[in-house]
Formats: structure tokens, C-alpha cells, sequence
């Protein structure tokens, strides 16, 4: 099976489920309790919060709050910011954790900063849309449909100049250990991260604030994780995750590399086949969007399953999809969209691969072709 | 290690971690994708959901979210139910996911139901307690400090009684799999149930709701769990759930019987001690709550934590501890209150484990009787 959905999500890395069953086993006290397990169950935690925020490039004197995931420390950031009466600003290209969660839970509050046709946000557009209601700006780092790469400090430099007080969040689950993440210099107050995207366990996320930011806690209970987020914690995720977000710093700059090549071949191989490639060479190298105008998605999806080929249609992450919001602002003609599929690499794929794919998806379109004459 | 700490969680089964770990190694697949891998993905988790609809007495026409964990199932149950303007009615009991949640998020549209001094609520309180405006109720099954049973069946029919339109939620997460639970018979609206209380994984909880009860979302996104609770789906946790789930189903009878001779032999033991045993004989037999007049519980814990023995000082499932609530609202001395230990068993302690915490604890009592002369 050649898997090439990893924006969807990743397997585990052997590592990383060893270090959940250790700690899982020797290490399940909960780190509320006073005795000395429970105390060494709290140390682990802040260990690893530790190292995360130096892997990210926090200090010490920044939050991190260990989520049940990426789409629960979106819904975080947004919740615990918003001001009552304030108004919410985000991209159209959001992942529906942030999109449909303003839209569902803060109604009409909220508006939308165009896409340029490259999947980056229209940043005038940005600037236009500022206005003294705005409380919270949250923008995708890197669209998990196109890979489009937004300048988040430029997006930070001018919210922060309009108005310092706003709140800027990233959601940067297709940004951390692909492309160079440094949560101080991009400026932002609040940045999520998830751990199934990167080789790591389900289940678990964090949400990275700026000291001194004030979130209201979303999820209560308990008051673990400094009253911001209640509930037993979930310390083998934890401890698993720790070790991905450390593997996925150190070795970013290779596997970028590396994963460079896996794209630029893809493209290479896709030179003489009839498609559209949504995804410039600006964008991460770990997705592309690409449409083959004579096979709908669908078909082509179907096509390479039968070769245990597995991609993606538009976000996985998204459970029932009837259209592509996305592309849509990016202005991707409606016929297109409906041909538009997602491939997303991993640094466990080979070159090997990427020509087995190309070499069935140019079968599939001819077959396609010669089947509908 | 001797561990009567239970309550606030317990060690995973090696069969449930075994189940943990095949799943995260063959299936990986994001539930949403439309390749085999993520139809597999998806048949699991809809089997799963299946037979624990099953195990917890509910029927397939039924409705079951997982959740991270019993803190967010108790959060979505209330938020996902409270109309505007709503009053939500709890017990003075309720654990911190409900108590803490509905005090911080709804304010002062919220009213308490006293407790007896037996730890159970005061039923004519609750049936005074009810008017127009209450929207919402929510009673925990078996306190997590005392053990004290609420009888629900008999909050449901005061409530419904009253008025049927009003939703009736349930705390069960140290009911199930312990005492028998058929949320069918019980009759609630909705029923919260924990992994990692009954030697399943961290991270994993459920919400049980009932047909035809429509809940709005609490954390929002792809629209995974039919729209009810986005985010990648923690298949792994899920998998591994479904199996203690029906473990602590086909074990329960047995292992109530085991853990009321060990309740028994603890009361038996500490009949020539100084302490005051706060759970009476119509508790769950899994949580003891005792205080010690000559000894703080502080003092008591690490004195036994030398013996390597961990026992709780109230509910470790809330990290910063100040007072105690519930034992306050019973009516119990604040003298007593300082000195309240929770001891909570599991049926893999043994009787002799018993006999050593009871030697111990006289132990510790008669030296810090000696101690303060």
C-alpha cells in the first residue's frame, strides 16, 4: 500500500507508540494526586511542556496547554479570546475547525480576508477589513488543501499596527516540522499544533499562547493544565507527542528537503498529463492540489485504490464535503473543483512511490479518456 | 506499590493497550477518506459505537459521541442542551466537569440541590427546586468523594414529572462498569462515561444521548461524529474503550461482589481505629471517604506513601484543592473535612493489600498520636 493522504493523517512512528505504552504502563498515576507517583505524573507533563515550548520557540514564560487536539485548540484560541460583542476575522481558506466554528458559534460576528488565487491570503485585503469591533484574527499558516504558505508576521505586523490589542491566532497543524516554525518571531498570541499529523498519536493537540495572554478555559472542569483546560490528562499522548514535536523540529530542514524532491518530481512526472496543479512552488512541498480535468476526484480516488494507491479528495479532515470552500475562494473554476484531488506527502515516502503514482494516474486518465469517447 | 487511588483513575488493562496498539499500527486511516483504509476506519468506529450502545443497555436508534474524555462529555451534555435564557439545576455533589463548568460558563442561571447527610441528594429539595425556567438538570450517579448512589430513575420521573421537555444528563463515570447501569432504565437524556476510570486508555470518553434528543455542538470543526463533535477521531482510544467497556460490563456482578469484601474488610479493620467513615453501607462499595480526627489527610497520605501506599485526599481529578465541597455540603464537620482521606478500590486489589493499608494506617495514627502528645 502506498499512502499518500499524510495532510489526513500519519502512522505513528514505532518510537512514538513505545513511549505511549511505557508511559502508559509505568506512568498512569494522575498528576493530580499528591503521593509520589502523582507528583512524577506532573513532572513528566511539565517536562515535556518544557520541551515543547522550546522546540517551538517559546520561552518558559510562554502557555501551552495540551488539547485532545488540533480542532479542540482552535475552538480554544477562538472561545477563549472573543469579547463579548467582538467581532471575529478569518481567512476563507480556514480549516473548518476555525471556519465553521466562528460561523456556528459566534453566528454573524465574524468576517472573511479573501484568498489570492495562489491560496494566500489577499493581505490589502486584510488591512480593508480591519475595524475597531475586531477582537480576534486567526489565520491558517498553511492550507491543508493547497499547501498555500500565509506570511504570518507580515499578517501579525498588520493587525498588531492597526491594533496591538487584537488577538492572532494560527493554526499551524500543516506548518510545525515542514516548514520553519518559530513561534516568537511569527509574533502570534496563539498557535495550534496537532500530534497525528506529524507521526504522532491521535487524540492529542496543544495550543502554544503568548505570556501574558489571558485566555478564558473552554473545556472546565477539574483545572488541570492552570484552570485553561480541565480534564484527566492525557500524559502518554503527552509524553508521545513530545517526542514527535522534537523529531519533527530537529529533522524539518531535511525532510523539507527531502520532501522538495518527492514534489518537484511529482511535477515533473505530471508534465505531460492533462491537469491543472493548484499548488504553485511557493506552497509547502507537503501538499498539492492538483485537478485532472477529464476524471472527477472521485473516480481517480477509486481508480488508484484499486492499486493500493491512496490520496486525498479535498480534506480528509472533513467528514462530509459537498463542495470545496477553499478552492472556491481561491477561484478555481466549479468544474474544476469537482477534479480536484489532494496529495500529500510524508518523508516515509520514497521517489519510487511518487513515480508509481504518476505512472497510474496517467493510466487512469487515459483509461478515463478512452472510456468516455 | 499497593494503589487505592482508583477513583481518580487507573492502570490500563495490557489487553486494552494490545488493542491500542494495533489499531495505531494497521489502522491509521482517517476516517473520512473515501479509500478502503478510511471506510475500514470508519466501520470500526461504527462498530464500536455499536456494541456500546449495546453494553450500556441503549439500543441502535440511540446516539453515542466519543469525546476526549469524561470532563468534555459532561461539558458538551450541558452546553449542547441549555436553551437561552435556561436555568440548569445540578446537585451540590456534582464533580468539578459539571459543577465548575456550569458556574463559569452560565453564571448565575444556575441552582444547586442539597444533599442528605448520607452523600445522596435531597429528592424533595430537587422537586422544590424545579421551575419554568429550569431547562437543564444534571445528577451524578456515584459521587466521586463518597461513593453515595443517586437513585437516577427516581430524579428522572420527579423531573419528567414535572416537566418532560426538560433534559436530564447523568455523570456515570464512577457508575458504569461498578454498580449495574442500563441507561435505558434509567431514563436520563444523556450519560457520561470515562476510559481511563475503568482501565482504559487516558483521553477516551463518551456521551450517551438518547433518540430523538438534539444537542447542539460543543467543539466544532470537519463535523466528524455526525456534526456533533469534530475532529480527527481517535480510533486507537476508541477500539481500546469498546473493550473495557464490555470487560466492565461482563465483570461487573462479579467484581461488585469482589470490591464490597474488600470495602467490608476495610470497615471491619478500622473498627478499633479513631475515624469517622463518612460513605455509609448504601455506597458504592469502590470509594471509601474516611477522616481521621487525630491526623490530616495530607499527614496520612505521604505517612503511607513511605509504605508505598497511595490512597487519594479527595478527588484527584481536580488539581487545585483548597476545600472540599461536597463533604461540606453533607454537612460534615470542617474539622472532619481536613482530614477526610478517599480510599478507592479496584477489583485488582486484594484482600491482603487491604489488611496492609489498614495495618498501616493504625500505624500512622497511633504514631501521630504519639507524635502531638
Amino acid at each position: 500500500m502506498i499512502f499518500f493522504d499524510n495532510a489526513s493523517t500519519t502512522k505513528i512512528y514505532d518510537e512514538a507508540l513505545k513511549i505511549y505504552d511505557q508511559v502508559s504502563m509505568n506512568q498512569f498515576y494522575n498528576a493530580s494526586a499528591l503521593y509520589h507517583g502523582g507528583v512524577e505524573s506532573r513532572n513528566l507533563i511539565e517536562k515535556c511542556r518544557k520541551n515543547i515550548l522550546n522546540d517551538i520557540g517559546a520561552t518558559v514564560f510562554d502557555q501551552l496547554y495540551f488539547t485532545s487536539g488540533a480542532t479542540e485548540a482552535d475552538n480554544m484560541a477562538i472561545f477563549g479570546a472573543m469579547k463579548k460583542n467582538g467581532k471575529i476575522l478569518i481567512s476563507a481558506g480556514e480549516h473548518p475547525a476555525i471556519y465553521n466554528f466562528v460561523r456556528d458559534m459566534f453566528g454573524e460576528n465574524f468576517d472573511t480576508v479573501n484568498l489570492q488565487p495562489n491560496g494566500q491570503i489577499d493581505y490589502e485585503d486584510l488591512k480593508k477589513k480591519l475595524s475597531p469591533d475586531v477582537k480576534v484574527v486567526s489565520i491558517i499558516h498553511v492550507s491543508n488543501e493547497t499547501g498555500a504558505i500565509n506570511d504570518i508576521r507580515r499578517v501579525v505586523n498588520i493587525v498588531k499596527e492597526y491594533n496591538k490589542n487584537i488577538f492572532v491566532h494560527s493554526d499551524g497543524v500543516q506548518a510545525f516540522g515542514k516548514i520553519p516554525v518559530n513561534v516568537t518571531n511569527l509574533g502570534v498570541d496563539a498557535y495550534t499544533i496537532s500530534g497525528h499529523k506529524i507521526h504522532g498519536p491521535k487524540g492529542i493537540g496543544l495550543l502554544y499562547v503568548k505570556k501574558n495572554v489571558n485566555l478564558k478555559p473552554y473545556i472546565i472542569g477539574g483545572g488541570q493544565e492552570f484552570g485553561k483546560r480541565s480534564g484527566t490528562e492525557n500524559i502518554p499522548a503527552i509524553a508521545s507527542m513530545e517526542y514527535v514535536i522534537h523529531r519533527a523540529k530537529i529533522e524539518q530542514k531535511a525532510n523539507f528537503d527531502y520532501v522538495s524532491k518527492l514534489k518537484q518530481r511529482f511535477v515533473e512526472n505530471m508534465a505531460d498529463c492533462d491537469c491543472v496543479i493548484l499548488s504553485n512552488n511557493q506552497c509547502s512541498p507537503y501538499v498539492i492540489s492538483v485537478a485532472y480535468p477529464l476524471v472527477k476526484a472521485e473516480t481517480l480516488l477509486h481508480m488508484l485504490e484499486e492499486k493500493n494507491i491512496y490520496i486525498g479528495n479535498g480534506s480528509a479532515c472533513s467528514s462530509k464535503k459537498t463542495d470545496n470552500r477553499i478552492l472556491q475562494a481561491m477561484g478555481v473554476r466549479d468544474e474544476l473543483i469537482k477534479n480536484a484531488v489532494r496529495i500529500s506527502f510524508s518523508h516515509t515516502n520514497t521517489l519510487e512511490e511518487v513515480d508509481i503514482l504518476s505512472r497510474e494516474i496517467k493510466n487512469c486518465v487515459a483509461k478515463y479518456k478512452k472510456d468516455v469517447r
